[in-house]
């Protein structure tokens, strides 16, 4: 079954609101084992409302509508479809009676308007909205089934989940749809598509997409199948060839992001964590402490963005810096030191480094990592492309996958050793 | 001039991605004053991609895809440009110069999908990318201008600005559009709209809008007129109306940031700047350093996470923490004073407080600010509503509008002193 969404609103083209209920109607679509081709915004323009709902239509079996069903004069979804279907508006006594003892039972008077959302087209059936007093609107016409939805976040997730997605699975009888996300670190996007390529060729369900954020890849399978176990069993060979191909470079599934990983292995091993921060100037420690729980761990950073800072609070010393300038794998490594040290925590991680100006093609960033454990101190040397915000984002999601791999005893060398990828 | 937006990516047809991009290229379309009638997402997948570019070619004079122009094998966008207009696939030698000198130059070895960003529909021209390496696409193909830019926000941003809005306003031949923008704290979107009501009631040309955006209110003025000099006589009074009735909350136009503000009010003051971060967890030093030159002013932060960290890294006094409890405004106050001694600033910046949901003795939600400067100590106590992230951003800013207020010899009140906001 081939569902289209299509969402009613001037604001949306206008970018004044960011059309999130696209995504939140795609996933329960995709968690349903529904079909979804296209997703449209178009502004409260009858002419053009009726042009989308006519499309829709014609190459899909369902079409889910947003927005422009409340009571002011640029709610015109319910017109729209009318005019698309070529039925009547008709007008429900009933419903208007309950809007009254709506209105009355909040001791106010209901403004006349409101009675619009008594009307509906010919042959619909009004759907109760637990949160808000415009009514939902369902209504079949020539094999294709048209929801009319509110735009309210909040009311249109009750809907969805209430009306529609048990409505369109029952009609579809197609089973489930499930996607694993195996996330990576450490090679560019279409080094891991080149990785993969093999394993690429051999999916259909699943499929298999990548997807960069950051310097993060993800890897996305997704299965069909009749049942949950099905669709996990189609995946899982897939996700085996992955991650024996990708080794290390797989840091964790689905949702899990680098900092709450770092957090879960140093608890694990009952170590705490500092972060002393030069060109970063604290991001890896804001991203550390956005996670819930980080205070059982966390002790905190110093963020020494002045040289002296760096000698007077992290004990960095001036001889170090003389012989190899700040921005060095030495100079980080008793950055590192220096903030266990000053912190009392057993794991360091540290950042020195110019971020630039805002260069665009040439200068590259030059940014030094350097963790320290229980276990010893490392350091490795970035170049990274791009402009300052660019080179800091960069920087503090490979600091933190530093940490990951120190702490796991590895360290991440870019290149594969006997075979695997450490 | 009509222009219509299509988001390529499977990502946001199964909601895994909110289609922010349609949002930016919106506002941007309206602030350049060109018609926007529907925007569409459609998947990774050929055939649909080529009928969403030739049903946008027939309602639209230029057309905005965004996403599937990178190296792997989902990444479509150029063979559907191909195949919409009839078109052959060229290949650029020069462009895959560019692309090897690129990664030649970050030490690296280039993946050979890498050339598929060398590709072109004949007759295209490929746009210089300066924050990533996939070239956008600009092709004019039956009249119509077909763009094909990157789906990485901060890439689509800089192409848009520099390409495609210059040259969709030149041939829209329709004027100029200004918007001022006028950015104000202290005040909520609705009382800043109460307050500036008849100053509203008197717009037209310039249009007045008001943006929320986290805790900073702005106003924003959009005038039409035949050249820039008459847009900008325009919005001169609307302009000079706002601030003389908003005073001190205004704090800044256009793009200017709080951050930024506080890092020249510095310099001009000859001061140096440090911050003590408890439930903030480095974000706000963070923030000051994501502006270049932060280093002129910036020394550095203490982020103390655990309780300890204020004792021994801040010198904050056990009994006072005895007494008031972490979360507290001397504790706050002692914070300030502690960072401004240990990092050798003249101005310290401190937040203590609980982002929840992980409770200290006061609920989660409030948050103290507290600002040193040499002209003395001051501290405020901030209940916010929302979950960590939306605490922590808030406080953040909150706290660099007191930093402001503070160095200006200021402190905001909420209230209005002698008829006007301090």
């Amino acid at each position: 079954m081939i569902v289209e969404a299509i969402a009613v609103g001037t604001e949306l083209l206008l970018g004044h609101t960011v059309n999130s209920n696209a995504a939140l109607i795609g996933s329960r679509l995709a968690d349903a084992g529904l079909e979804h081709h296209f997703s449209t915004a178009v502004g409260d323009h009858p002419g053009r409302m009726v042009d989308a709902i006519r499309l829709a239509m014609g190459r899909a079996d369902a079409v889910i509508l947003t927005g422009g069903i409340g009571p002011t004069q640029d709610d015109l979804t319910r017109e729209a479809i009318c005019e698309a279907t070529g039925r009547p508006m008709l007008y429900s006594d009933e419903y208007a009676s309950r809007l009254r003892r709506w209105w009355a039972a909040r001791g106010r008077e209901m403004p006349d308007s409101n009675l619009k959302q008594a009307e509906y087209p010919e042959g619909a059936t009004l759907l109760d909205n637990p949160k808000g007093t415009a009514p939902a609107i369902q209504l079949e016409h020539e094999g294709v089934v048209i929801f009319a939805l509110p735009g309210v976040p909040a009311e249109l997730e009750v809907l969805l989940d209430k009306y529609v997605l048990p409505l369109l699975r029952e009609r579809s009888g197609e089973g489930v749809v499930l996607s694993r996300v195996i996330r990576t670190y450490g090679q560019s996007e279409s080094r891991v598509a080149e990785m993969l390529a093999d394993i690429f060729e051999e999916t259909g369900n699943p499929s298999m997409a990548f997807l960069a954020s950051a310097a993060e890849i993800k890897v996305r399978l997704t299965a069909h199948a009749d049942t949950e176990a099905g669709a996990e069993a189609l995946i899982a060979p897939f996700e085996a060839a992955v991650r024996e191909r990708m080794g290390s470079l797989v840091f964790g599934i689905d949702d899990e992001t680098i900092e709450s990983i770092v957090l879960r292995m140093a608890e694990e091993k009952g170590w705490t964590l500092a972060t002393a921060e030069s060109a970063t100037g604290g991001k890896v420690a804001a991203r550390i402490t956005a996670v819930p729980g980080a205070s059982r761990v966390f002790r905190g950073a110093i963020v020494a963005y002045q040289d002296d800072v760096k000698k007077m609070n992290l004990s960095v010393g001036d001889d170090l810096i003389a012989e190899h300038g700040v921005v060095s794998e030495p100079v980080a490594m008793a950055m590192a030191e220096g903030v266990a040290r000053a912190l009392d925590a057993d794991v360091g991680i540290a950042i020195t480094g110019s971020a630039g100006p805002e260069p665009l093609e040439e200068a590259a960033g030059t940014m030094v990592v350097a963790v320290r454990t229980p276990e010893g101190t490392m350091a490795r040397t970035l170049r990274l492309p791009g402009d300052r915000e660019r080179v800091r984002t960069y920087t503090s999601t490979g600091a933190l996958h530093m940490a990951r791999l120190a702490m796991a005893g590895k360290w991440w060398s870019g290149r594969p050793k006997d075979g695997r990828w450490v």
